[in-house]
């Protein structure tokens, strides 16, 4: 947990779609997002998870692209009844939504040559909300799209991080946030008054602890990221010597 | 994905954090609560991700309240300065916070045993919202609470963990949700119009297609959702006998 105020370009994700909800997978989307978008200065700032219930799609579409730079949706975008992602974000744009010839032209080809019928269900994925733009699927053919502010994606982890990878360049990433980590062998009660005012001394520097309690015994991960490499280096000695001042040593986080 | 109308008793869950905004870690925590939840038949229909901003925690927390029959958050109830939540929950509900007289006597006694110091950072943690009820920790003390429908557990998996277990009798559920999963070593447009039809003649039941690319060759789990298990295991033969009916086989899905 940190402050954000380091945050310059912000974006938020939207997972849509309910296996995550009901415990079916671990999402691993969102981590790949955040991680993609910081190393260009594109701070995730929130992220939100929904059914394929069009009111709560529709509502997380608005709420987040009025209050982000950028939105970035997974899921909902396949071939059958529950792919309704396109549809609400039309909506939620007050826009039409109809075929896209080149979204066509593409799937046409694909499936020809994979020589697999481009049925009635295939043929919804060329459904594109009106002024939206197409964004590349290496994989499987069928586009995402983007309008305005909101990138549209699909849900299989292997052709989200294609599509990402593909509009990167039409992103506009802010300052690269930096970060050191220093893992300290003592409770984070025990050095949380020390880390507050080391805090409230750098306004340019967001300052999280991340406790862990592993076979027994307590330890803390402080994070401190900024912009500035500088300003961190000079922290990251800062904080060692406070944890040894208060007793404890600097060693490796235990993985589990 | 799927379509929510089994849903009975509805629940939301909010990560309070930066952590897994970052892309530092991957999130335990959903899957955890979701599958212990649904054990007893509460549903959860969305999830959020804030950072430690106050605005946006008790937006989302108001938000959360009137949309689902139980919220329940996690993370930020820690002893440093970015720990938030009690004090975002307060004035989510327009109540006062102070020292809890019963935290802080656990509290007191948990640090003398240890002989550690109950300093003014761990003492934050005894400001418990005036009206709440406090969540039992048997990891580490510190409680949890809850009020109204609003549920404030820690962040850490293990101590989570503990404290959902302790409120579940709390928790008024529905009926339980029952699952089948069959999946087919079939591409999932191949079978779209087959389900959307299994889908539409049947309101009770919830089906969800969640396709899958592995070693190039494409394959879509169906699963049929529903708090009827004499309907699911009819579902269960009708959906494997349109995978065969289009020509595929039904397999085990592959893990990865």
């Amino acid at each position: 947990m940190s402050n954000p105020k380091p945050s310059n370009v912000t974006a938020a994700v939207l997972l849509i779609g309910d296996e995550v909800l009901t415990g079916r997978t671990k999402d691993a989307n969102l981590s790949h997002i955040a991680n993609v978008l910081g190393e260009i200065g594109i701070n995730v700032a929130e992220a939100r998870v929904v059914q394929d219930v069009e009111e709560r799609i529709v509502d997380a579409i608005n709420a987040l692209r009025n209050n982000y730079d950028y939105v970035f949706t997974t899921g909902g975008i396949g071939p059958t009844h529950d792919d309704i992602t396109a549809d609400c974000v039309a909506a939620a744009f007050g826009v039409g939504i109809g075929p896209h010839a080149e979204a066509y032209r593409r799937l046409e080809a694909h499936y020809a040559q994979a020589d697999v019928e481009f049925n009635a269900a295939r043929q919804r994925m060329t459904r594109i909300p009106h002024g939206a733009e197409l964004i590349d699927n290496p994989v499987s053919a069928a586009p995402g799209f983007y309008i305005e502010n909101v990138f549209v994606m699909a849900g299989i982890p292997k052709i989200m991080q294609a599509m990402l990878d593909g509009i990167l360049s039409k992103l506009k990433g802010g300052e690269q946030m930096q970060s050191v980590t220093i893992t300290g062998n003592i409770p984070e009660g025990t050095i949380a008054d020390r880390m507050e005012v080391l805090q409230k001394n750098h306004d340019n520097v967001s300052i999280g602890l991340y406790p862990y309690y592993i076979a027994g015994s307590a330890g803390v991960s402080v994070v401190a990221r900024s912009t500035d490499q500088g300003l961190l280096d000079k922290l990251a000695h800062e904080i060692a010597k406070h944890i040894q001042e208060v007793g404890g040593a600097v060693v490796e986080r235990p993985e589990k």
